[in-house]
């Protein structure tokens, strides 16, 4: 178990006179493996916040809406994170025929995750390989030695099939074409985003992350397609097919947008090591957001 | 009310000694507005259907697997349809900050509906139209005058964009683009498959369809893109975000598909009047099966 | 040497009042390894042909004008091919500094050829092998394993990208790829089109094909993409950059087009030996014409 | 007549040990219209530059290798300009079958022009216009108005397509646009690049520039796809069939590139007036240097 502190404050500049609306996912998530102990959220404006949860995926939403001028807000929250482990020897793939319903549409393709498009490259690459989690870790493998990390070659709309092509690109980029390579072999595989407590101080101060979970024999387990950060210490905030499903915050209206801080340390449980191949690498996941539309009407 | 007797017959050779699995969405959904008196499935193996029903969508499942040789799928059902109908001058847009969670989603790009990539073409051509059944309209009028109705100009990778870009394609591809479009307004938006009773029968017979719901007020009203169609004879089949969510059938196996067969005629209600512009287009339809990969172990 | 007897017919009905007009290149290029020792062409229609021999290239076309009606065209000539041969160990790749300022065009992306999106993947597939002949040897034989021949798969927009990505097509996919990541590591390479006399008669008749040139030293060398040709027997007809430079039928009109016909025979030389990788193929390198638009007016 | 001074001048930083290659495009052009009365090229390294015209185009390259360390390269000229004016209401369009050869491949599709995706759009908008300069008129005012000039909003992978369907771009994108919807009406359209004397200064200095030669009758005629420039002060560099024939600079080699500075002012000819609607807009056609590829050996 590990106990985290984590904070996030976004500033925007609303320049829609009739203000504008936001779809925020910055809330910790509470499932089975992560419990929110406290938190805290402070808006600069007196919004009336709507709250939900996807009761398929635990997903937390915040929708408000703003009006013309500033609109800061912090959110904290003291998460316990329990990670659940398994002996991976014994991780098997699930055949169609056995998978629950509500995992099928993760086999499908998405707007980020062209898997229709892989399917023979898919099966070329690791059609030959004993199903199970060793296939998994082999796609991951392939794609961490495929794509170089690289700050904006890709853009928000860069999808697994330019990363395949164009081979750079940031943790999102990793993990749609993970995602992309998996379902292509049936494999069912979804998009989770949260934070990435516990790299090495001198890659920089925590930040927004994007990271793989596969379905394997009943549950999900995460895969750190970009391998750039320390699973244990990974934070969740949202679930889903893949970036178009959880942008930190989806914005409709005329707004700037200020770079978002973002704060995660450990208070209580071991000491992350920071993996050896983590030491030297420029990280930038920031760039989630996404701009969605012009305010419709007054 | 109008009682239709559908039926469709389905013939595979599956290939695999391993046998194939099979996903399929022929089953007509049970809605408010569509109920199914009577049903009946017929299968050449000795099979045991797995069914389920998406409960958001209604959309109703049944996978099984099937063994080496061949696979005959007969389903028939008779099913009462009462299409919801509104004065359409009543009709709003619904703003995003009242949108229902459970909605929010088919605001937001998926795989053959690249929305984000048209908000700008979208508010050029419809962003000075006031919000309402009339501005959903007119994106179906101008999708339809933007694209020629065409058989074999496009196919299973054939996404909004290239509609956009290319003016040719079949019903689905007339509902991605309208979808499309409605989604970069902010408008939900979602694509329905269905069977095309009501046509004039010197088209030909009553074919798979696909066509468009769009969120206004308080609930979602259909709308037929590619104008094919007379929208009081569909029958629904399967509702999800676009193609890559309501395939009729998915195959994962090596299996040789026949073009399936599919008989709608009306037991009661009233006589459907096909609308003159429907007399001479040539329809379709077909081809929205999608061939998922290959059977994996066993 | 050997001599061919090649012979192309074409059948056109054209259904603009106005006529149409047509762009062919299907008469046997001359060059120092190809000679045409005579020809004869028959027109079903009494239209005067323009012809024009490109001199950069050698590409021979023919323009005409063509009324309402039947066009039949009939193409025969008999050519003496001796290619040229070199000892592969000594051929190199030349420097961008060293290049001929005509074949530097051939360094840069074209339409079907995006090599500007394939530096990364290029490099890192090549970057460590040897420069020259032997190198190209690797990027060919990788094309070959890499993609899978496959007919209808891919059509007239298919690009290098989309081959990269699903892996199928015919020898014009072959031949894209292939000079995408040549050209991705700035060595020259450029789009032929011929017959392919040679193959395994089991395989079907002689057929269009596209094959690659690359230059090396001082001239342009060979390659089959694909695999699927006994490159001593390929008779020239076009060169250019890829298939949008060389078509054999580019129509401007309202015109239905037959498949064509083609013949192509030893009249002397040695009898070529299909490789045995050769004999199970199925071949069909079809489908190069071009429709290029609406004819515009009177 | 207008004579102006050019200067240009570069500076990059290379970083290869072995060096790397550079083929510039920064001379002047010498055409009938266009005259250098005097150049002058400085280089910071003792390099051999290389200098070729390309006879159908009259573009002039200057290819050069450089060493390990800073390149600085200045290049001014001197040019007298006469541009070429007609009657506009007597420019035709040219019939497929009276285009001279050299002119056919403009009417080809191109890396960035993929006209062949857009034949049906350009008949179904500009097919019903009367063919001629008016209609060509017609093409580049629709440009004008469909496309919003914004900068960073395109990239050098972005093409005629994506600049149609996300509506926005700078010089070269309209340009790009313009050309594949003249080409897909069968009409030759190339690139040319160039400077942009004589927008208003309050604009900031004169730029790179992109702009559209479109084949009408017996010559080729300018057209300012963007509408940000005056084209009797534009300086011709380059002549191509997109932007991947005419980089003013590519670079083959690990190098650092600074921002050009760019300088152009008339000595002699008449005060050129800028149009009104140029006087609030925000340029930005920078940008067009192409990095190609890692050097290879040495």
């Amino acid at each position: 178990m590990i106990r985290l502190q984590y904070q996030v404050e976004l500033a925007y500049e609303i320049r829609s006179p009739a203000g504008a609306d936001f779809i925020f996912n910055v809330h910790a998530a509470q499932t089975e493996q992560q419990s929110v102990v406290e938190e805290q959220l402070v808006l600069s404006q007196p919004a009336m916040p709507d709250l939900a949860t996807d009761s398929a995926t635990a997903t937390r939403f915040m929708r408000l809406h703003a009006n013309l001028g500033q609109l800061n807000l912090t959110y904290r929250a003291t998460v316990d994170i329990a990670h659940h482990r398994s002996d991976p020897t014994i991780l098997h793939e699930v055949p169609v025929r056995c998978m629950p319903l509500e995992v099928l549409p993760y086999v499908y393709p998405s707007r980020y995750c062209q898997s229709d498009r892989l399917l023979r490259m898919a099966f070329a690459n690791f059609g030959h390989l004993y199903p199970g989690y060793s296939r998994v870790l082999a796609i991951q493998h392939w794609v961490q030695k495929h794509v170089t990390f690289t700050s904006n070659a890709s853009n928000a709309n860069t999808s697994a099939i330019d990363t395949l092509v164009e081979q750079v690109g940031v943790c999102r980029d990793f993990t749609h074409l993970m995602i992309a390579v998996c379902r292509a072999l049936n494999i069912p595989a979804r998009m989770v985003t949260g934070t990435d407590y516990g790299a090495d101080p001198a890659l920089g101060p925590p930040d927004f992350h994007a990271y793989v979970e596969v379905y394997l024999d009943d549950r999900w387990y995460l895969f750190d397609a970009s391998g750039t950060g320390v699973p244990m210490g990974f934070l969740r905030l949202g679930t889903g097919r893949d970036a178009a499903d959880v942008a930190f915050a989806t914005i409709f209206g005329d707004v700037v947008t200020a770079a978002p801080s973002i704060n995660v340390h450990a208070l209580e449980g071991p000491e992350l090591e920071t993996p050896h191949h983590l030491h030297r690498r420029a990280l930038d996941c920031r760039g989630h957001a996404r701009a969605a539309g012009r305010l419709r009407f007054l």
